[in-house]
C-alpha cells in the first residue's frame, strides 16, 4: 500500500498505509533499543513528532521481559507508541557480532505474533570486502530465505533486503529476484560499513544498481542510513525509509549531527542551531553536564536535525530543486563529491525518471551541474527532434540574458531584412534556436557568466556536433555589423520572411511531443492568441478548434482534446500515448483521472509531467492529459493517478 | 576599541568596544525604525540576544515626537534597549527618496547629543551606474565631509563610509584617504543595489577594494547587506558588521530568508526550521493568519536565522574553514559562484592574512579549492623555498593515501637500494616530496579522487614547471617494477642512503622559515627525539640543546629560544623577526606576550600563526613565539597581543 503523491525524478513524496495508520515518505525511523531508551518513544512522537519508528526483534527476542511483554501485549503497548512500528530481525547483530542464532522462519513468526507493522526477514549481510563468488551467496541465500519467509509473515508486511555487496550486477538481480516476491518494503542491506568509511561512491553505485533492478511501486528503505548528510543524495536516487540509530551513538561520543557534517561538541565555539535542545543550552553549559544527561541532550539535537533534513529534502522534491540541494549538500565532503560524479554514469536511467518541467529555475551548482540528466535530455532532443527551418545561413549568438528573442530582436532584425537565415545560441544546454528559447529548461535556467573550464570544453564539443549535423551552407557566429556585411556580400537571394510565432509552434511541438508532431500544423488554418501584457503565445487554434495552450512557466504545450487528436493521426504508435482497459478508459472520457492499475501500456518515452493522449485498448482516444509516471511506474504501481485527465472527449 | 580576538585568513573575530559594552563582531545590528516596531528593541534582546543594533537618526530628528524624547532621555532609553546604539544618517534614504535636506555637521552633532554609541556620516551613496567622474566625486565629497564630521563627533565613535561605486581604484583611495581620518569604523557604502540585483561578484570587487586600502585595525560594517546568504562570503573578505533592515522588509511581502536563499512562504511545503517560531507555527497556520500576525512571525524567523549564520560564520572562524563554509554557502545562488571566481584574481593579496596552518583539514569543495591562497602559497614556497636534495634520478608518484611516505615505503625501498634517487608525489598542491609529506596543508587535506577537468589541467602545469625548474637528469613516474629494472640500468654509481628524517627536518626549515633555513643543520650534531608509538619526529636537539618541536598536527615546526637564535644566524634581515621597543622587548624576554602598539617593525613575509623571533631595536633576540597578525596589523592594531610568547631568554 504505497502511493505516489509528488516527485522530482527519482526522489519521490508517497504515502505508506500500515495497520497502525498512513506515513508520508522520506521517511526517518528513530532505532528504538528497548534495553537502552535514549529517548523514549512517547517523547518522540509528542516532542518530535516521530511518526514510525523502527526496533530490533531479535533482541526483544532474547530478552526474555521484553519478549513476553511483547508477546502478551504487542511490541506497540510495550514501546508505547500508537504508530507504525518496523521491526529488524538480527542480521545486523549477525554483521558486528556474528553470533546470531536463530531461525530465518521463526524470526518472521515472532515479529508477526508481536504484531510488528513491518516485519524484516533474516537477510545476509554481504560485507564491502566480500569476493563476488561470496556476495552472490549472500544474495541467493537472501533470496532464498526471503521465499520461504513470506509463507510465515501472516497479515504482517514484510520487508526483503537487496544484498550484493559492492556488485552492481548482483545487486541489481537480487533486486529483481526478491521484486518479483511479494514483498511489501526493499530494504538496501550492507550498506552501514560504506557509511563508516565514507564510502559514498559505492553507496551510489549499490542505491543505483539496485533500484534498476527493484519494482519501483515498493518503498526503498536505505537500512542503517541515519546521517542528515546522505539523506539528499539517497532520496535523489530512490530511497524512501531511512532509520537512525546514530543520533544516539553519536550523542555518546558527544559528536553533535549538522546537515553539513559532524562536530565534536568541544570543537564548537557556538551551537549555531535553532532546535529545542540547543536553544536552551550553550557549549560550556553541556560541556560541563555529566555524561549521561549530555548525552540524552544531544541525542535530541541530533534527532531534531535528522528529521529537519528530511523536511527539507521534501520540500525540495516539491519545488522541484532536489539536484540543486544535493549538490550544495556535497560539499559537506569531498566523498559525497565523488558520489556525484558517480551519477554522471548513470544519466540515462535518471533521465528516465526526470520531470519533463519543473516549477522552479535550473541553478547552477558546479561542473556536476553539467551532467544532470535534464541537460542530456535537452541535447538527446534538439539532435533526434528538432527539424532546422530551410534556410541556409545559421548566425550563432554567444549566451546573454534570457529570452535571448528578446535580447537579440535588433540584430536579427536587421539580419533577416537582408537575408533568409536561422538563429541560435551557444547555451550551456547546447543549441537553443530562437524558437526554443522559452522551451523548459534554456528559458528557465541562471548560470553563471564565467563557467568553469570543463563545462565550457563540453558546450563546445556540443555545438560542432550542431554545425556538423545540419547542413548549412553557411554558418558563423555573430560578430556585430561586420557580420551583416559580410552575410549581404556572400548570401544571394535575398530575404525570407518567416513567422517567428509559427516556427516557435512547431519547433515546441517537435521537441514535446516527438519529430513529426508539428505537421499537424501542415495545410491548416491556424490561429494564435497571444497575451495582450506580454506578447507570448497563449493558445492555439487549428481550424478553428483549440488544439494546445502554451504555459507560460515552461514553454510547453498543455493539450486540448483536439490537439490530441491530431498528435494521433501524426505520432506512430505508440508515440505520447497510455493505453488503459475499456472501462477506466470510459471513465476518462467522462473527466476522470487514470489509475495506474488500469495502465496497459504506455510509450516508454513519456516521462512525468508529459501532456500525453490517453486511448482505449482500440488506440482510441479517451482524453488528454498529464502523465504523473512513467512507463515503469503506471506499469507497476497498483495505486494512485497514473494520468491527470485535463481534457476529454464528454 | 577593537581587537583582534581569533581569525582566519581576513575573517576575523574582534571584540569592539563602546560606551555601552563590548560586543564580539562579526555582528549582525537589526535595523530599528523607531516609527513602525516589527520586533521591540527589548524583545530582540531578550528574545533573540541581540547585542548591538542600528537606527536612523535623520529620521529620529524628523519626527517631532521622537526628537524630543531622544534629546532629552537619549537614544537609548528612547528606544528601550542598553546595549550599544548604531546611528545612520540620512544617506540611504537620500538614495531611495532624493529629498534629504539636512546639513552633514549638523547631522553628526544630533547623533552626538542623543547619545548614540557609533554615529554615521552624512555621505554621498555612489550608485552602481555613475560614471568614474560622478563616483569619484561622490567618494571626494564623501571625505570632504568627513573631515568637517570629525570636529563635532564629540566623545561619540564616528564612522566614515568608503564610496566609490563600482571601480575598485576609487574605492581603494577613497578607503586610504577615510582611513588617514580619525574614524573609528569604515563602513562600505552604496552597495545595496548590488546586494539587490544579484551582483555578488561586484560586491566582492568592492569590499577587496575597500579592505586594500583601509587600515586593517578598523572594523568594516557592509552597509545594508542583512541576508544571510552574503554573510559567510564578506566574513571572509574581512567585513565585521552587519546591518539588517531585510529580516522586516521580506517578512512584508512573505519572504522567509535562509542561508541557502529566500523563499515565498506559499511555496513551502514545510517551514523546515526550528527557530522558536517556526517550532510553533505550520505554512498552513501562518498562511491563515492575519497579514500583519503573518509579518511579524515571518520577522521573527528571518531574524533568527540571520543571526544563526553569523554564528555559524564564528564556528568556521574558530574552526578554520571558513573557505569551506563559503563555497558550500556558493551553491546558493550562481552568482556567488561568480564571486568566487572573483576572489581568484585577489589571491596575492588574501595570501596575506592567510593563517599558516589551520586546525581542520583543507576539504575540497570544487573547482575554485584549486584557487584558495593556500594552494598558491604552497606552491610558491616550494618553488622559491624548497632545495632539492642532489640526487641525479627523480622518481614521481600518483596521487595516493596520506601519508604518502607511508603508502610508497615499499617502492621507495626498493629504489633506494639500488639508486640515488629522490621523491615526489604530483598531488592536488603540486609537486610534494616525501620529506614534505606532513607538512601543512599537503597531509591535512580531503581531495577526491575524480577531480574536475580544469583542476587537472592546471596540477600538469605546475607539475612541468617542477621537472623543468629543478634539474635532474633523468625524471620519470613510477610504473611499478619495470621502472626499477629501467633504474638499474640507466643510472650508475649505486645506492646512496639519505636520512629521510634529516632530509625532512632540512625542507620544512626551508619552507617554514625561509630557503637557507635549513643550514643551521650544517656541521652541527643533530639529535631527534621521535614518537615511539607513531614514529614520527618530535624535538630536533642541535648540539645538545633543544631547538624545535615538530607539531604533529601541521608538521611544521615550534621554535624553542635556541632555535630562533641559530636562525637568525642564517635568515638575513628582517626574514621572520618581529622588532618590538626595547622596553617591551625586555618584558617579552621575561615570557610575556608581545602586543601589537609595541611593533616597531616586522618581515612582510610573516603569516598569521607563524613561528617568529622577537627581537629589539638592536636585533637582539627577546623571545619566539607565535604571531597572530601579519605585518601591516601588527602596525595598524593599537589593542591586542601581536606574537604570543612561547619560549623566552629568562
Amino acid at each position: 500500500m504505497f502511493e505516489l503523491k509528488e516527485r522530482d525524478g527519482l526522489a519521490r513524496i508517497c504515502e505508506l498505509t500500515t495497520t497502525h495508520g498512513k506515513v508520508t515518505t522520506p521517511v526517518l525511523l528513530p532505532v528504538v533499543n528497548p534495553n537502552f531508551l535514549t529517548i523514549s518513544p512517547k517523547e518522540m512522537k509528542d516532542r518530535f513528532g516521530v511518526k514510525m519508528l523502527i526496533t530490533n526483534s531479535y533482541i526483544i527476542r532474547g530478552t526474555e521481559s521484553l519478549r513476553e511483554k511483547a508477546i502478551s501485549s504487542g511490541v506497540h503497548e510495550m514501546l508505547g507508541f500508537d504508530g507504525p512500528v518496523m521491526t529488524d530481525s538480527g542480521t545486523f547483530q549477525d554483521h558486528v557480532y556474528g553470533d546470531v542464532k536463530v531461525d530465518h522462519k521463526e524470526i518472521v513468526r515472532f515479529q508477526a505474533s508481536i504484531g510488528s507493522d513491518i516485519g524484516t526477514i533474516l537477510d545476509v549481510f554481504s560485507e564491502p570486502d566480500f569476493t563476488r563468488e561470496k556476495a552472490e551467496k549472500a544474495a541467493e541465500e537472501t533470496i532464498r530465505r526471503g521465499t520461504e519467509s513470506l509463507a510465515e509473515k501472516g497479515k504482517m508486511m514484510l520487508a526483503g533486503p537487496v544484498q550484493g555487496g559492492v556488485y552492481p550486477d548482483i545487486r541489481e538481480r537480487c533486486a529483481r529476484d526478491m521484486s518479483a516476491l511479494d514483498f511489501d518494503v526493499h530494504p538496501i542491506g550492507g550498506v552501514v560499513p560504506l557509511l563508516e568509511n565514507y564510502r559514498y561512491a559505492d553507496l551510489a553505485e549499490v542505491i543505483i544498481a539496485s533500484k534498476k533492478g527493484l519494482n519501483p511501486s515498493r518503498p526503498v528503505h536505505l537500512f542503517g542510513a541515519g546521517h542528515p548528510m546522505v539523506f539528499p543524495l539517497a532520496v535523489l536516487l530512490g530511497c524512501d525509509m531511512f532509520d537512525s540509530a546514530s543520533y544516539a551513538k553519536y550523542a555518546r561520543q558527544d559528536r553533535m549531527m549538522y546537515s553539513t557534517g559532524t562536530r565534536f561538541l568541544k570543537d564548537l565555539h557556538d551551537l549555531a542551531c535553532h532546535c529545542p535542545m540547543c536553544s536552551r543550552n550553550s557549549v560550556d553549559g553541556l560541556l560541563q553536564k555529566p555524561h549521561e544527561e549530555r548525552t540524552r541532550l544531544i541525542a535530541e539535537h541530533n534527532l531534531h536535525v535528522c528529521l529537519r533534513e528530511i523536511n527539507t529534502v521534501k520540500n525540495s522534491i516539491h519545488e522541484g530543486s532536489i539536484w540543486e540541494l544535493v549538490e550544495m549538500r556535497a560539499r559537506a565532503h569531498p566523498a559525497l563529491l565523488e558520489a556525484l560524479k558517480v551519477l554522471e554514469k548513470h544519466k540515462k536511467f535518471l533521465e528516465r525518471f526526470e520531470p519533463a518541467s519543473r516549477r522552479g529555475a535550473f541553478f547552477y551548482c558546479g561542473p556536476e551541474s553539467y551532467e544532470r540528466p535534464t541537460v542530456m535530455r535537452y541535447q538527446e532532443r534538439y539532435f533526434s527532434r528538432y527539424r532546422k527551418p530551410d534556410a541556409k545561413v545559421l548566425v550563432g549568438f554567444e549566451e546573454a540574458q534570457k529570452p535571448y528573442s528578446k535580447q537579440y530582436s535588433k540584430e536579427i532584425a536587421s539580419i533577416t531584412e537582408k537575408v533568409d537565415a536561422s538563429f541560435v545560441v551557444a547555451s550551456f544546454f547546447g543549441p537553443v534556436p530562437m524558437e526554443l528559447d522559452e522551451y523548459y529548461p534554456t528559458a528557465q535556467s541562471v548560470i553563471p557568466a564565467a563557467l568553469d573550464a570543463e563545462v565550457r570544453r563540453k558546450m563546445n564539443s556540443v555545438m560542432e556536433r550542431h554545425a556538423h549535423q545540419h547542413g548549412y551552407s553557411l554558418a558563423l557566429m555573430w560578430e556585430g555589423e561586420e557580420t551583416l556585411r559580410f552575410l549581404e556580400d556572400m548570401v544571394s537571394g535575398g530575404p525570407r520572411r518567416r513567422d517567428p510565432d509559427m516556427q516557435r509552434v512547431h519547433a515546441v511541438l517537435d521537441m514535446q511531443f516527438g519529430r513529426g508532431a508539428g505537421d499537424v500544423l501542415d495545410g491548416k488554418k491556424i490561429e494564435l492568441v497571444k497575451s495582450e501584457r506580454t506578447g507570448k503565445i497563449r493558445n492555439v487554434s487549428i481550424d478553428g478548434v483549440h488544439a494546445f495552450s502554451m504555459r507560460a512557466g515552461d514553454g510547453r504545450f498543455t493539450l486540448k482534446l483536439h490537439g490530441g487528436r491530431l498528435l494521433l493521426g501524426v505520432l506512430e504508435q505508440p508515440g505520447m500515448r497510455v493505453v488503459v482497459e475499456d472501462e477506466p478508459a470510459e471513465f476518462a472520457s467522462k473527466g476522470n483521472n487514470v489509475f495506474a492499475k488500469f495502465v496497459r501500456e504506455c510509450d516508454p518515452d513519456i516521462r512525468p509531467g508529459d501532456d500525453v493522449m490517453v486511448v482505449n485498448t482500440k488506440g482510441e482516444l479517451a482524453a488528454v492529459g498529464r502523465a504523473l509516471m512513467n512507463r515503469e511506474e503506471m506499469l507497476a504501481f497498483k495505486r494512485g493517478i497514473a494520468v491527470r485527465v485535463k481534457d476529454s472527449s464528454d
